[in-house]
């Protein structure tokens, strides 16, 4: 689709906003993009390097002038921006988000919306454990899945419409998932992988020795390096999916205990044999996935 | 120092003895290397390919006109292979091994060593989740700890040797440390996240649905692809320090468990910073031990 008179906007120039803008602004080139934020350092940065056409601290211009919205900032506060601007949004303008929960903010956006607006949800797999628009690169997308997770409230053309947007910017494959699928998925494959790597590296040998390690605790604790304020957002209101996997991992985890603590060799090898087939085949999984742009 | 006097023999061609045998052939430059495996094939190889002078099935030959010997094979095969070839070694031989635990071997070999050879057991922190001569390369040591565990048997100009001898292969770092706190810490920074990685694919999820992910699930997983004949051997023989390292890990996991289940923001915050600050501080230090060359 061609998007050369489309007004966008993007909310937050952060790690994924700075990221998203430079990639719109390179491969979809639409007639605007203006940015808002709450750091005028940020929007400077922003308009000097050419990532936007102007940027705003204040959101009511450019929203009226709006076709798309890509909202770049931590959950509670994309509720709260949608809910003070709800005046704001242009008549038929897609709304979309990046947070990377759903189930909450879906039901209170929806309670609340316009009904000649479309909020469509999203969920960008890319991020860094730096955050912020110094770290900011277009290529970041290049090849990632783009979760949405539209509602029977949204219209099909725009369902479309982002679908199309998020190919163009690089993104390998768009997802479409209920919000409950992905906020269990997210639990899993995304909150839990944090929560370990921040009690790993919270481990009291780490106050005590100097440790030396190669690349599996390395590779481990990667995303240890957290952001408190947004996760600890995205682990409370998603805390039930999480809860649940957490207390699924552990009993795996007892179960190494047992076996380990057993000298039960035949069932250990079997358990380890298990987790590598299942390791080769998800590694599989993805590469066919990547490769058939499916 | 100067080895163009030295024969040396690898035991076991595999990823580890395959990439030591082309950092010695390069670097060190020994009168003989040789190489000795049960696998005609990698024997084959490693001779045309000139990482060896020439390869031997039976140890007998190579291990009489040794000075310099690295064991490249499983833990519990590496004591049975100096055990079974106690009468093949040169005097004054010096004999090291790669293995991933230290008490027991050490232990196993103390008791039965000739007085006239000195065993000085060694740990290269450097790995893949590939193993098998084909994947072997001389820069995976690059810059790597080299853990050494000397004990009061050890001459102190055999473990100067071994420190000497490492470094010129390109290991940054040479750590002297107990066989216990080896043991321990490699319980910790190796031997969790391996069992971590497995529970998290043994997840029963990954049967039932195509799952979605971004860096943190790619990076923590990476290891699941786990070679169960040697990982058995580790996680047993470390039986010990592995159980009491899953159990401070799963006390852990049940504090975050506690505080999202109780929804407190105030705690949660907290733990992540001080994980994101420990996080930091570990990268630092390790930033600071490259560059210093320590």
């Amino acid at each position: 689709m061609d998007y050369s008179d489309f007004s966008m906007t993007v909310v937050g120039l952060g790690l994924i906003g700075g990221s998203l803008a430079m990639a719109i602004k390179d491969r979809l080139k639409p007639k605007n993009l203006w940015g808002i934020d709450v750091n005028t350092n940020a929007l400077d940065y922003a308009e000097s390097a050419g990532l936007i056409n102007r940027g705003f601290l204040s959101a009511k211009e450019p929203l009226q002038k709006s076709d798309f919205v890509f909202i770049c900032i931590y959950p509670r506060e994309t509720a709260e921006f949608i809910r003070q601007n709800m005046d704001n949004f242009k008549s038929g303008a897609v709304i979309t988000d990046t947070t990377g929960i759903k189930v909450p903010i879906i039901s209170e956006i929806g309670s609340i919306l316009r009904d000649d607006v479309d909020y469509i949800s999203g969920h960008p797999m890319a991020g860094r454990e730096s955050k912020g628009l110094e770290f900011a690169r277009e290529n970041i997308f290049e090849g990632a899945d783009y979760l949405i997770t539209p509602t029977e409230k949204n219209k099909p053309e725009n369902i479309a419409l982002i679908e199309d947007i998020v190919k163009q910017l690089g993104f390998g494959h768009v997802v479409r998932l209920t919000p409950q699928q992905h906020d269990n998925m997210i639990a899993f494959v995304s909150h839990l992988p944090h929560v370990i790597a921040a009690a790993l590296v919270l481990n009291p040998i780490l106050e005590k020795e100097t440790l030396y390690f190669g690349g599996s605790f390395r590779d481990i604790t990667r995303v240890g390096r957290i952001n408190p304020d947004l996760w600890s957002q995205l682990l409370l209101d998603n805390g039930d999916y999480v809860i649940k996997h957490l207390k699924i991992f552990e009993d795996s985890i007892q179960d190494f205990i047992q076996v380990i603590d057993s000298q039960d060799e035949t069932r250990l090898k079997a358990l380890l044999a298990k987790a590598c087939e299942r390791k080769e085949g998800l590694d599989l999984s993805v590469d066919a996935r990547c490769k058939s742009g499916k």
